[in-house]
Formats: C-alpha cells, sequence, structure tokens
C-alpha cells in the first residue's frame, strides 16, 4: 500500500490531462473540481451536452448520455454540484440531477431527479429527500454511526485511489 | 474531429474484419448490414446460438447470452431486424426481440419482445407499441420534433463513431 | 475450438495467480474453489470485506463492493459456497448471499438474500425459493430437461472459458 502511494503523483497528472483532454479536445462542461472514475464514459457523440458540476464524483463505468439515436436527438445532460453517481450508472440523455443529490450503483436514470435526493434503481426513483453532501456528494452525517473505527481509510488515499478506476 | 474523419476507412475496415471473425471463426449468424459497437459482448460458449438481424443496430456494451449455465441450457437468441439495443442491455439466452423494435438502455431482457415495440427496464417491459423503424433502428419520426437544428451531425459520421464503441 | 483447448493450460495459469494476487497481495477472502471471470470487479478500496465461498461462480463484469462511499462506511460482503452469480450483477456492500443462491444477469442486490433461492432484477427479489445447487451454483436439475444434447459442451471447456472473461 505504501509503495502505490508514492505513485500518487502520476495518477493524479492522468487524471488532469484526462480532463484537459475531455474539456479542450471534446469540449465538454466539466468542472475542474470534479473527479471521476477512468472508466467513466461520457458521450463523445454530442461532447457538448455532456455537464458535470464542481465537486461531484463519477465511481466506476458510469455512463453519461447525451444523444439519442433512434429519435435523432441531441441533448444536454446535467450533473449538478456535489453529486455521487454510483457505479455503473446510465445517465441518460436530457436528464438533470439537482445539487448535492446521490444516484445509487447501478441505476438507469430516465428523468430529472430533484437537487438533494437520494435516487436508485432502474427507472431511477427517488427514495429520500432533504439530504445533506459535501464534497464529492459525501453524506454530512458520514462516518458518525461507523461501528468499526479501524476500517476508515485515509481520505487522500480514497479519493485518489477511486479516481484512478479501481473498484 | 475533421482529421478524426480521415480515419473513418481504417474503422470500416476494423469493424468488417470483426463481422469477418464473429461470422466465419465462431459460426454467429449476423446479418452484414447490422452494425454494432466493438465493446460488444457476444456469447462464446454457444456462439451458433446467436442471431442478429439486418439493419440493427447494438450500442456499447450490450450482451447477447445464448446459453445459461445453472440450467445446463443452450439456446437460440433472436435480434430482428431494424432494432436498436440500447447501451449495457443484457439479452438472456432464448429471447426472441422482434423486428422494428427499441430496447432502451440498461435494460436486461428477460422474455420475448413482440415486433414494433419500445422496451426497457429491468426485467424489461414494453412501454410503447406500433412504432416505425428504419435502418439502425431509428424511429421514422426521428429529428422531426427536435428544435437545434445545429446540434445534427452527419449519419455516416455518426453511424461510424458509435460502430467503433465511442460513447 | 480444438487449438483454443491446447491453451488451457495457459488459462489455468492465469486464474491461479490472479487468486493469488487477490488473495495475498489485496487480503481478500476468497476460496482456491471459487471461479471468476477475469473481467470480474472486487471491490479495492476496502479489499479485506470481500467474502467469496467455495464453489461459487463469478460471471463476467460482476462488481463486489465493500464500501459505500457516500456514507463513509466499510463493510463485509459474502458471498456464500456453489453461488452463481450472473453476468454484470453488482452486489452493495454489506449484502450477505446465502450458500447455493442463483443471482440473474444484470441484477442490482441490495439486501441479503437467504439461501437457496434465486433471485434477480434491480433491486434483486427472491423470484423461487428451495433450490438445489452443486459445483459452481449449477442447479441439480440442470440439463434433464434439456431437448438438444449436441448443443452440450464439456463441462471443462466451458468452465475453464468462462473463466477466462469470455463472454
Amino acid at each position: 500500500m505504501r509503495s502505490l502511494n508514492q505513485l500518487l503523483w502520476l495518477q493524479r497528472l492522468l487524471v488532469k490531462l484526462r480532463w484537459f483532454y475531455f474539456v479542450k479536445f471534446w469540449g465538454m462542461d466539466i468542472h475542474p473540481s470534479a473527479v471521476m472514475s477512468l472508466s467513466v464514459r461520457l458521450d463523445k457523440t454530442y461532447p457538448k451536452g455532456v455537464h458535470i458540476g464542481p465537486d461531484s464524483y463519477l465511481a466506476f463505468d458510469v455512463a453519461v448520455l447525451a444523444h439519442d439515436m433512434p429519435r435523432g436527438l441531441y441533448c444536454d445532460t446535467h450533473i449538478g454540484a456535489r453529486c455521487f453517481i454510483g457505479a455503473r450508472c446510465i445517465i441518460l440523455p436530457g436528464v438533470s440531477i439537482g445539487d448535492g443529490s446521490i444516484i445509487g450503483s447501478g441505476s438507469v436514470v430516465t428523468r430529472d431527479i430533484p437537487p438533494a435526493s437520494i435516487a436508485a434503481g432502474n427507472p431511477a426513483r427517488v427514495i429520500r429527500r432533504n439530504i445533506e453532501t459535501s464534497r464529492l456528494g459525501r453524506l454530512r452525517s458520514a462516518g458518525r454511526d461507523r461501528g468499526n473505527e479501524e476500517t476508515v481509510l485515509p481520505e487522500l488515499e480514497l479519493a485518489a485511489r477511486e479516481a484512478g478506476g479501481l473498484p
């Protein structure tokens, strides 16, 4: 683990380069403070339609779509600020996810999700409202109800490792 | 973009080679006019059970299964003509999807889908009937209700780029 | 096919090396008789929370999670003995799947699944109880109700090929 941590600067460089590639080359609208796994798929058919807000987090294999091929539509898909998008979620074209919302792993988001909500399922439904998230979509209550303190990893290591696409 | 378009002949060659590999080497039944993303997974355990009709389109990460390991079954899975199978769909073994049907992204298709239907969800349910599709599962009404003409990409570029597995 | 089978020793070696890497390097609790596709994702953020029992089988693209980032939780996720986890399933952190259970392809398992059950869907629900499985989660009744004997592949080839991550 210790030896892996020595490579964190390399990972951070790769993540930065990828952000540059998405924003400057493809023209996507991604806030520099957003963090996403290397395996995330952002719509390259209509890259201008991809909008990701500050301090949001996209876990591994998330797909953000901005075009609907059978209907021939090209739409804007918005992910707000301080959102957490769980592993393998699919955000359908034209959907807006409000600030501070959490989408459970494996969800398919077909409609707009209001701010400060937890949604999950296929199709995704709101299962909780009025939550409060901080950076990377963490619940403000996070960690308080945790029993086993030993299992808490340093946040930097966690975020950096996840940003590298490790599951 | 312009420079990427100069590589379209290479992409077309790769797609053709892959079709040859699936059909001649593995013995799958795929019509040459079907288009699929490079990330599609077709069942190689029972490749003869995979049937894909003309002018159908399989988006990225679609999985077409033709065997059920816990039951020890090997079955024929059919996708008809002019179908659109959305990103990350799983078509379970033995399922038949009728001609001209559209399956929404992220669906798990557990039962037969009648022709000219739209189905979505996990498990997939029919949500609309009597649609009309043309080549690659496009709705005949496609693009008519589109507001922003600027966002329409040339169809050739679109199809070729998607066939290359880009999301 | 015949020529591919000559490479089975190489595949078996790779599978063994990977088991060693997961268990000795990452500290996961995986029984040596469990078989999993090369594309399986096991949680490397909290690897000690991953528990996979003897004679279980994980198909391609299965994800086993052991941490919940928004809640800051690190939990133990258990897959019992003789289970079959279908392709692209997501097992959420803290879930326990009982011995001899089968999870359908594309399911998202959000709650504990009792032993000897079949569960499927997003979220996964139990759809059958009191089943009996043998090695790799095969139903004891497997193959008995099969019509076409020609389509039965040798079990060794099947298992080895699937373990290699081929769909």
